[in-house]
């Protein structure tokens, strides 16, 4: 699927996940519609910024009634990619590894944990959650096997640029990267950094700032 | 101390950890000096981007010289607060708790993990990596005993805001919040919030555009 809305901004990208999930909060409420000032005080947004935001996608609301927040909802789902359904592969069974398998949100997002590889023998076989722990090894046949959208890289950063070129030869389209490498891949693969480090060295700064 | 930069933009100082890291790489392979365009190339920004934003500091280059690499090294660790060092203790030692203790990372750039809290009574007393975990109820104990700067919220969501508000009253300034919910917090606490399942659908987009 052609995804039509290729001239966003990244920076008004970053911010639909957030919408996303205020908007899954009012649902739960029952709160079927929401004017842009509303929306712009729970979320500490203006309202204008949001007004901007959305208009990148053609604009959801209406003059006066506001936006319907189902409908927004499932728009900004779609827009993320999130109604197809992922498949996600785990590489690295450490603590972040275990602490994403665990982690229950990504099944509500409709990411699927199918594989988990560690090259550890102690590993190997157990399971966590279910999902037993394969052999790096045998990763080239899981994905022959299965249709893996994105891997998780949680393995030591040493291993990591080689284990993506692999994942990469097995035609797997998303890397979500927890090392501390950026990672080089070709055009049609996309990288998501969670570069812990950086977080706490930002609020380092907002911590000095306000002293 | 009063930090001086008070007007940069936050979309700058996000870029800071990056620079930092990269300029750190450098040192280790022994370069001394950079050109903005030889940054530029390594880092995947456009040389007037890295310009402007070193200008937001006052600019630390030099007309036909480039960047001295330990001077700029330096000069963001200072700015980004680094250079004082800062304690920091670990709310919920589940697996990404136990994930952050290990995270080599953090020492390297001054972050010490000086406690480790939990209400599991399997889990108090016991260590992870030589740091012993305590009870939650110890925490303003503990906290008025020791100087602690940053506490990494680790801890389910339902659970979140409350400790967050003690925390708050022991005085600790910075929040490192990975649970799902944002926090309220007062004016001089600064939050960096940790939202996985946020860095995942921006990956989920990035996928979709792709195809």
């Amino acid at each position: 699927m052609k995804n039509e809305h290729n001239n966003v901004p990244m920076v008004v990208i970053k911010r639909l996940p957030r919408y996303y999930r205020y908007l899954g909060e009012l649902m739960k409420q029952g709160v079927n519609r929401i004017s842009s000032a509303a929306l712009s005080e729970k979320m500490g947004v203006t309202a204008s910024q949001i007004r901007q935001d959305f208009n990148c996608f053609g604009g959801f609301g209406q003059q006066g009634y506001g936006y319907n927040v189902p409908n927004l909802y499932a728009k900004i789902g779609e827009i993320l990619g999130l109604n197809h359904g992922h498949t996600v592969i785990i590489i690295g069974a450490g603590n972040m590894g275990r602490a994403l398998v665990n982690y229950t949100k990504l099944e509500k997002r409709g990411f699927h944990i199918i594989g988990i590889f560690d090259n550890n023998p102690e590993k190997i076989g157990t399971q966590i959650k279910g999902v037993t722990i394969s052999s790096d090894d045998s990763l080239e046949e899981f994905c022959q096997n299965n249709k893996v959208d994105i891997a998780a890289l949680s393995l030591p950063a040493t291993g990591v640029a080689h284990v993506a070129q692999r994942l990469v030869q097995c035609g797997v389209k998303g890397l979500w990267n927890f090392s501390y490498t950026e990672l080089a891949v070709p055009e049609g693969v996309a990288v998501e950094n969670v570069h812990l480090s950086d977080s706490l060295m930002t609020l380092s700064y907002k911590v000095a700032k306000k002293q």
